[in-house]
C-alpha cells in the first residue's frame, strides 16, 4: 500500500475508558502512519446485530483498501475464531460472531481467512482478557502494513451469519419487527424491500403499521411526508424504515427495536 | 493547496449510529488525504442556534483555509439552500438556516455562494434523505481537492441569521436570557458585553442576577470569585456568562437555557 | 522529530461543547502535520484519580515520543503548576494535580520540568479562564515542533501524588476499596497483586469479597470463570479487579467507586 494506510474501528468499549485509545496506540506503534476513523465506539455491550447494522451501513463509503476493524466481541475467551476477509474492495477483520451478516449480503466476498490468533497475539504470556489491544490491533497493523490476508491462516468451510428474527406471511399481510432505531428515532424494521416488492409488485396500494398505529403508504424519501407525520420508506440497506419527517419515530409510535412492523394491502374503496 | 487538506464536522448525528462515519468515508474517497477534526457530533438533534454558538467558539481557532462542514439541517428536504463561503481566512459549507450567524458577526465575510446542489449530488437517482453523506460531504471533498467555491454557484443577495431574543432593557436594568449551557454548567446569556459597557461606562457598580438569584458583580476570570461562589463574565464570545468558581451554575442557580439573566447597578448607599 | 508528531488529549471537557475542538485547531495551527488522537474527553468532572487511571492504561501503548496531554484541572486559575515530563519513551504535558500518578509508577521518570507558564501563554493579556486552549494546547504545538522540554522551566525537587485510601490489614484479610468502574462494570480496586503476594505467597487458597458479597477465588482471566459468574484477577495494571464473566460486575453486586474490596484465606476444611 503506497497510500496512507486507512483502518477504522467499530467496538462496544465506549469513549470513557482506555480502552479505544490502547487499540489506537498499539496499532500506530505497528503502523504509525496509519489514519484512524472511528465507525462507533457506541454499540450497545455486546450487542452483535446492532453491530452488524452499523458496519453495513458505514463501511461501503470507505476507500477501497480500507481495514474494518470489529471488536464487538461478547464470546472472547472462548474459541470462537477471528477472521479476516475482503468483501468488494475493503478488507474487515472481526470476531466470527455473525457481525459481518449484512456487509456480506451487500459486498461480494473475495477471500476470507481464520486467523491463526496464537501466533499473532501482541504477548503471549498476557492474560488475553482485551483481545482487542493485544491481538485484533497488532494484527490490523501487520495488514496495515501489507501482511497478505490469506497468510494470517487457513480459509473456513463456513462462518456464522445472523439468525434475525424473520418476517411472516401471515395470508393479507407481512409480519416483521424494528431491529434497530438510530438517534434520530427512525426505525429499522427486518422487511425486506425485496421482500414486499416479491409479494405486490404494486406497492403503491400497500400500508404500513407500526406498534399497532397506522404509518401510512410507502414514500420515496421523508419530505414527501408532512412535517411531523409518520411515513414508511426503503432505506439505502434495502430494508424498510418507519420515520417521522422532522420528527422521532421511536417516541411518536412509542416503538423500538422488537416493535411489530406490518405490511398489507390498503382496503378498496368503502368508508 | 499544498499542505494537507483540513475539514472540521460539526453535526447533531451523535455517535452511535454510521452516519458520521458513512460522511467520513465518502469524504476520504473523494481526497484521500484530507486530516478529518470533529467539532462536535453531540449538539442537540436540530438545535441550530447550539450549532452555531459551537461553530463560532471552535472554527476561529483552526488554521487558515480549514473547511468547516455543518449539517445540523433539521429543513433538509424543502428547498433551503446549502451555502459555501469564506470568513475571515477559513471555509465554511452548510444550510443556510442561521448556523453562520455568529461566526458572521466575528469574522469578515470574504465571499459566499449559493451550492448549485444538484449538480453535485453523489447520486442524482438517490433518494436524498441523507444530505450530509449524499451532498455535504462529495461537495467537502471538492473543495478540498480544490474547487473554487465562486465556481460552486452564484452569490446570494442575502442569507439567514437566527433572530435569538434580544435583551430588553427596562430603565434601570438590561434583561436578557441565557442561550447555552455548557458541560461544565457554565451559562451564557443573550447580552453582548458591548451593550452593557454602552449603557454603562463604569461596569464596576454593576451586579447581575439570573434565574431570580445574586451573581454579585463582574470579574475578570473565574477564579477570582471564591471556589464554589457563583459570579459573571464577559467570555471570549463577548456575551455575559454566568458561573460558579469551580461548580456548575447551571446546577446551583437551578437554571438553564431559557432562564432570566438581568444587569442592574448595584443600589447606593444603604443602611 | 522527522516521522509525524503524535499527541494524544485526555480531558475532562465532554464532546458537546467547543472546548476539545478548539484546542485541537490551536494545535494544529501550531503544528499542521500533528497527528491528533483522542485518549478520552468522558472522564467524570474534574475527576483527577479517574483521569490517573486511564492515562495509564493507555499511554504505554503508545508509539516512542508521543506527547500525552491532560487537561483534567479543577484547580486552574490557582497557582497550581504546570509539568511537563518524559517518562519512560514518552512526553507528557499535565497539571500537577496528581494526575501522573499511576504513570510514575509504571513508566521510569526522564525529566521533568515546571513550565514557566506565563512566557507560554497564547495571548498575554487573555483572562485565562481556558488554560486548556490558551496554555496548553500552545505548549503542545511548540514541544511537537520540537522545543526541549528542559528548556520550558526548571526542574522541580517534586511533584504532587494522588494518596489513594491505602488497603487496611486487619489481621487475617486485607481490606480495600474500589476505585474505578468502567463500562463493562469492572470494578478495579486499590489493592496492588504485590501486596498480595507479599501478604501471602500462595494465592491459591485466597478468596475475595467484593460489596459485602462472595466473588471466589483469584482467576487469570475472564473466561476462567463460569459465564455470568463473578471472579477477581489481577488486571493489566497490576491492581485486583473484580468482573463477571460476559456480565457487569457493578450491577451484580451493586457496588461502584468506593465499594469495599476483602482478601482473605479461605477457610480450611469445615463440616
Amino acid at each position: 500500500m503506497a497510500k496512507q494506510p486507512l483502518v477504522t474501528l467499530l467496538t462496544d468499549f465506549g469513549t470513557a475508558d482506555p480502552y479505544v485509545a490502547a487499540m489506537k496506540g498499539v496499532i500506530l506503534r505497528a503502523c504509525p502512519s496509519a489514519k484512524i476513523v472511528d465507525i462507533s465506539h457506541d454499540v450497545p455491550p455486546q450487542d452483535v446485530t446492532a453491530a452488524a447494522l452499523v458496519l453495513a451501513q458505514a463501511a461501503p463509503y470507505f476507500p477501497s483498501d480500507t481495514l474494518h476493524v470489529v471488536v464487538v466481541d461478547p464470546t472472547v475467551g472462548t474459541d470462537r475464531r477471528i477472521l479476516v476477509g475482503r468483501f468488494a474492495e475493503q478488507l474487515f477483520l472481526f470476531p466470527d460472531n455473525g457481525v459481518i451478516t449484512f456487509v456480506a449480503q451487500t459486498m461480494a466476498m473475495q477471500t476470507l481467512a481464520v486467523v491463526r490468533a496464537a501466533e499473532y497475539a501482541a504477548d503471549t504470556s498476557a492474560s488475553m482478557t482485551f483481545h482487542g489491544r493485544d491481538l485484533f490491533a497488532p494484527l490490523a497493523g501487520q495488514i496495515l502494513n501489507g501482511l497478505e490476508i490469506a497468510r494470517l491462516g487457513p480459509q473456513p468451510s463456513t462462518y456464522k451469519t445472523l439468525e434475525l428474527p424473520r418476517p411472516v406471511d401471515q395470508g393479507n399481510c407481512l409480519v416483521g419487527q424494528v431491529i434497530y432505531a438510530d438517534r434520530f428515532g427512525n426505525l429499522i424494521s427486518n422487511i425486506p424491500a425485496e421482500a414486499i416488492r416479491r409479494r405486490w409488485p404494486d406497492t403503491g396500494r400497500l400500508i404500513v403499521r407500526c406498534a399497532g398505529q397506522d404509518v401510512g403508504q410507502l414514500h420515496g424519501t421523508y419530505a414527501q411526508a408532512p412535517e411531523g407525520s409518520a411515513l414508511a420508506l426503503f432505506n439505502s440497506m434495502g430494508l424498510l424504515e418507519v420515520a417521522v419527517n422532522r420528527g422521532s419515530a421511536a417516541r411518536r409510535l412509542s416503538a423500538g427495536v422488537g416493535s411489530e412492523v406490518i405490511v398489507m394491502e390498503a382496503p378498496r374503496g368503502g368508508r
